[in-house]
C-alpha cells in the first residue's frame, strides 16, 4: 500500500495511496456567504489600546458611493466582524473620462494596526508575504475589480495610489464572499447566564469557523495549513459545535497517509497544488496523533477508521520511545524536536516527557478496546516511564518538574505532567495552584498552551478556577477587541510576537478557539 | 440621425448612431504571436549612453530554468524587440515546500532605464499608473502567472520580493502573447541600397504595428487612445506597409460619430469599455480630420466613405473659420487652443494659420471631387486667409513668419506655411534652408513636427535634404537604441520630457513610424 513518494534532502516521504483516496473523497464543499462593510472607520491613534491604534467609526458605508477619491486618498472599511473570502467592488470614474489607468493600493486587516502601519515597516523574520497587500491597476472604467485570493480580514484599507488630474473615483458594492466548511446551522445554541462566557464561546466558534477550509487550517491570514497540534484542538472544538467529523476524518486520514520512511507523521501538511508533508517531524505534535485518533473514535465511534490507523497511532507511541535515554527520559537537546509552546527559553523535556505518558495512556485505552496484544507491555511501559519522570524530574525540594539540564522550572512542564496523569488528583490540584499562585519560572505564552492548563485545572477539578483563568486570559482579548482568537496572547507583554513582529501575527488561530469546548463540553 | 449622447460641465456630445455603428462593424480581429525572452541581461550605469543606462548581455535565456532566485534577488530578461501583449510565465519552487505565498514585482521595461531607476523615484506630472508594474502574490507553487493586462515592452525585471528561509524559486516558459491589428505578411519587402535607410524603414514598421490594435492607438504603453494627430500619420504609413484601409476607414467613423454640439471632432477618442470623446477639442487636429479624409480617398478611391464623411470634414474648415480674427489671422491665446508641438514656449498662431490654409486646400479638392457648391467660395476664402498669413504673419525683415504679439519666429510656423503652399516652392525651399542653416527662434521638439519638417522638404524637391534630417533624427534614435521610435526625441537634450519625467514617455509612439511613408511613397 505505501509507495515512496519522494526523496528531498535525505529525507524519504511515503505515500498510502488507499489513505490519500480516502481523504480526497471527504474533501468538503465549502459554503459561502456574501458579507459587506458596515461602516467607513478611521484608525487612531491611542497609547491605552493594543498596539496603540484603535477604529472609530465615521460613518455608515451606505454613504461609500458619494465618497470621491482622487490621487493620495483613501478610504478605511469596517466589515463588521472576522471575514475569510475573496473580495469583489465596482470602481466608478468622477470627472473627465479616465485618460490613465487607476492605481490602487488594498491592504487587508484583523487588526486596526495592520490599517495604521505601513507593511513596508515590516521586519520580522517570516515572509512578508503573509501581509495582506495588494497593488492593482484599472485599465477599463468603470470596472469591476475582482481578487480571487483568499483574505482575512476585518478591515479593508483603499488607497488611490493614481488616477489622473482628470478624474477621480468612487467605490461600491464591495462585497466578500466567505468561505468556510463549518455549517453554523448545525451550532447548537447557548443561552449562558454569563454573558461575559457567552460572548467567549461565540468568538470561539467564529475563530473555528473561520479556520474551517478544505482541511481544519492552523490560520486563515498565515500559514493556512493543516498542523498535528491544532487540529487536535480544532476537532475537540468541533464536536460540540460544527460536528463536521468528516473533517477531523479526513484530516487524520491525510496525515496517516504520508509518514516518513521511519512510519512518523509529519507536523503538518500542505494541501496545495498537491498534498506534500512538511519536513518538520516533532516529537509532541507526532504524538498527538494518536491523542486526536483517540478523541475522534469517542466522539463518533468510528470503529473502522480507529481499526485502520491504529498501526499509525501506535507507530507514533514506538517513535516516542526511540526519543528516551536508558533512564526513559526523552533525550534532551538545543534542536527543534518538540514544540510545546513558543517561550524561547523554554526546556522541551519534561513536557514532552509529559505528552508521551499522556499519548501512552490513551493509546492503552484504544489497544484495549481493540484487544491489541501489546497491550499490557504498554500497561507496563506507562508505568516505568512513569516512574523515570518522578525519579529524574521531580524536584522535591522545588515541589516542581524540572526540565533539561539546567532544570528548569516551567508552566507547561507542570501542566503536562498533571495532563498525563504523573501525580494523583489532588497532588495534581495542588500543584498547579501553586503554579498560578507562586507563578514560577518559564511561564506559558501562548492560547494554545493556555488550552492545556484549561484542561488540566478542569481534570484535576478546579472548575471555577478554570473559568477565571479562562475570563482573564481569553476574556482579555475580547476586552482588547478580538473578533476571532488570536495565536498569540500574552497581557503581560501584548506586542509579543516569536516572529520579531506582531503585524504577521494570526489575528485569528485555530489553536485558540477550545473555551467552546470548554463551555460546552464541561457545562462551565 | 444624431441625438444627444451626454452632457459633462457644459458639454454637450452628440451620437450618430449609423457612423457608430459603421465603426463597431470595422473592427479588426487582433493576430497574436507567442513571443520567448532572448537573453538574460544586465543593466549597467553608462554615461555615455542616454538616460545613462545600458543593457549588458550576461547570458542565453536558455539558462533561465537554472537560475534560483530567493529574497530580494532579481532577473531581467530581454525579449529582443519591442513587444505589445500579455505576459504569462511558470514559477516553481526550489527547496522544501514553500511554507509562504511567493511575493513578486513585475517591471516591464521599453528602455533600459525603465530597468534600472526604480519607478517610486517618478515625479513627473502624468499618472504614475502608466509605468509599468505589477506586485503578485502566487499562493501555489508549483504555479504559472498570467497578466492579463496588455503590456509594452522589450525588458521585464522579476523581483523577488518575498519567499520564505525555506525555499526559492526559478522561473520558465515565460511568455508574451503580443496582438496588432496590422499583418506583417501585408508589408512588402524593401531591398533598399542604403542600410541606414532599411533600418530606419523596418523600426518604422514595427512602431506601427505595435501602435495598431482594435484602434490606430498613439503609444500602447500611454496614451494608448485614437488622437486625430497621429491618426492621419499612422494612416498614411499603413497605406504602403500594412494597408489595413479598414482601420483607417473605422477610425475616421469614430471621430465623425461622436462631434459636440458645433460639430467639432475632438482631439482623442476613448474607446474602452465603451467609445467616449474626450472633452479637449483643439483647432489644428479637428482640421486635420479633412485632411486624413483626404489621404484616405487618395489611397482607397472609396468615395461613398469620402460622401458620408465628407459634412463632418467640411464642419471642421467652418469651425476653422470661426477661429479667425476680423483681419483673418487665427485668434491666438495663450490656451491650448490648438496643439502644433511640445515645445513650452511655442506660440500656435502662425503655425495654426498655416494648418487652416492646408487644411483648406486639401477640402478644395475634395469639393471639386464631390462638386459641391461651396467650392467657390472656399476657393475665395483660401486667397483671402493666405493674403492675410502674408500681410500680418509674413515678416520682410525678418524673412520669417512671426506669431503671437511677441512676433515669435519658430521653425513650426515656417514649416506649416510652406506645407500650406503660401510661398511658391521656390521661396518656400530658400524659406526651408534657411530655417535649418541658421536655427532661428523656437525649434521643433518631436517626431511629429519633424515629421512635417521632412513632409515640407520633399514638397519643395529638397529629397537630399530630407534624408539627411531624417538620418540625424530618427537615425539619431536607432544609433541611441531604438527597437521602435520615440515619442519625444531631442538631440540636444536626450532627457527630455514635456511630462517632467523621461521614465513616463511613450519609447514606441505612433506619431513617429513614418519613415516608412517618405521612404516607400517618395522612393527615397
Amino acid at each position: 500500500m505505501s509507495e515512496i513518494l519522494q526523496k528531498r534532502d535525505g529525507l524519504i516521504i511515503k505515500k498510502n495511496e488507499a489513505f490519500a483516496a480516502k481523504a480526497e473523497a471527504l474533501k468538503p464543499v465549502l459554503l459561502q456567504r456574501e458579507q459587506r462593510p458596515q461602516h467607513i472607520v478611521q484608525v487612531v491613534s491611542d497609547e491605552r489600546v493594543i498596539h496603540g491604534w484603535r477604529v472609530e467609526r465615521e460613518t455608515s458605508a451606505e454613504s461609500l458611493p458619494a465618497r470621491v477619491l482622487g490621487k493620495g486618498e483613501q478610504i478605511i472599511v469596517d466589515f463588521g466582524d472576522h471575514l475569510v473570502g475573496s473580495l469583489s467592488m465596482s470602481i466608478k470614474p468622477v470627472g473627465s473620462p479616465p485618460d490613465a489607468p487607476l492605481y490602487l493600493k488594498l491592504t487587508f486587516g484583523e487588526m486596526p494596526v495592520e490599517m495604521a502601519v505601513p507593511f513596508s515597516e515590516y521586519d520580522g523574520w517570516l515572509s512578508r508575504s503573509w501581509l495582506q497587500e495588494e497593488y492593482a491597476h484599472v485599465d477599463v472604467l468603470p470596472g469591476v475589480i475582482k481578487l480571487d485570493r483568499r483574505y482575512s480580514f476585518r478591515y479593508l484599507k483603499l488607497e488611490v495610489l493614481d488616477t489622473s488630474p482628470k478624474y477621480k473615483v468612487s467605490v461600491e458594492d464591495i462585497c466578500c464572499t466567505t468561505v468556510t466548511s463549518g455549517d453554523r446551522d448545525r451550532v447548537g445554541g447557548l443561552d449562558h447566564t454569563d454573558p461575559e462566557l457567552q460572548a467567549i464561546d461565540s468568538i470561539s466558534i467564529k475563530t473555528l469557523e473561520d479556520c474551517m477550509q478544505e482541511v481544519f487550517e492552523d490560520g486563515p491570514k498565515r500559514d493556512r495549513r493543516l498542523w498535528l497540534g491544532d487540529l487536535r484542538l480544532q476537532a475537540i472544538a468541533n464536536y460540540d459545535t460544527f460536528q463536521n467529523n468528516d473533517l477531523v476524518k479526513r484530516c487524520l486520514y491525510l496525515f496517516a497517509a504520508f509518514p516518513n520512511d521511519q512510519g512518523q507523521v509529519t507536523a503538518n501538511l500542505f494541501i496545495k497544488p498537491e498534498v506534500i508533508p512538511d519536513d518538520t517531524f516533532i516529537l509532541d505534535y507526532s504524538l498527538l496523533f494518536v491523542s486526536t485518533l483517540h478523541d475522534y473514535y469517542l466522539a463518533t465511534g468510528d470503529k473502522e477508521t480507529l481499526e485502520e490507523l491504529w498501526p499509525t497511532a501506535f507507530r507514533q507511541i514506538e517513535i516516542g520511545f526511540e526519543q528516551l535515554d536508558e533512564r526513559l527520559i526523552v533525550k534532551d537537546s538545543e534542536t527543534w524536536y518538540s514544540f510545546i509552546d513558543w517561550h524561547p527559553e523554554l526546556n522541551k523535556q519534561a513536557p514532552s516527557q509529559g505528552v508521551l505518558i499522556y499519548a501512552m495512556k490513551q493509546a492503552l485505552y484504544l489497544s484495549g478496546l481493540l484487544q491489541d496484544d501489546r497491550q499490557e507491555e504498554l500497561h507496563r511501559k506507562i508505568h516505568e516511564v512513569q516512574a523515570a519522570a518522578m525519579k529524574h524530574l521531580w524536584s522535591e525540594e522545588e515541589g516542581y518538574f524540572i526540565s533539561g539540564k539546567d532544570e528548569q522550572v516551567s508552566w507547561a512542564a507542570q501542566v503536562w505532567m498533571v495532563l498525563a496523569g504523573v501525580l494523583d488528583k489532588e497532588k495534581s490540584s495542588v500543584l498547579l495552584l501553586r503554579v498560578l499562585d507562586e507563578k514560577p519560572g518559564t511561564p506559558l505564552m501562548t492560547p494554545y498552551m493556555m488550552h492545556h492548563l484549561i484542561e488540566a485545572l478542569i481534570q484535576v477539578g478546579e472548575r471555577d478556577r478554570a473559568i477565571l483563568e479562562m475570563k482573564q486570559y481569553w476574556g482579555g482579548m475580547v476586552r482588547d477587541g478580538a473578533d476571532t482568537f488570536w495565536e498569540l496572547y500574552d497581557p503581560q507583554n501584548k506586542e509579543f510576537s516569536p516572529y520579531g513582529s506582531y503585524l504577521i501575527n494570526s489575528y485569528c488561530h485555530a489553536w485558540s478557539c477550545t473555551p467552546t469546548y470548554f463551555i460546552r463540553r464541561y457545562k462551565l
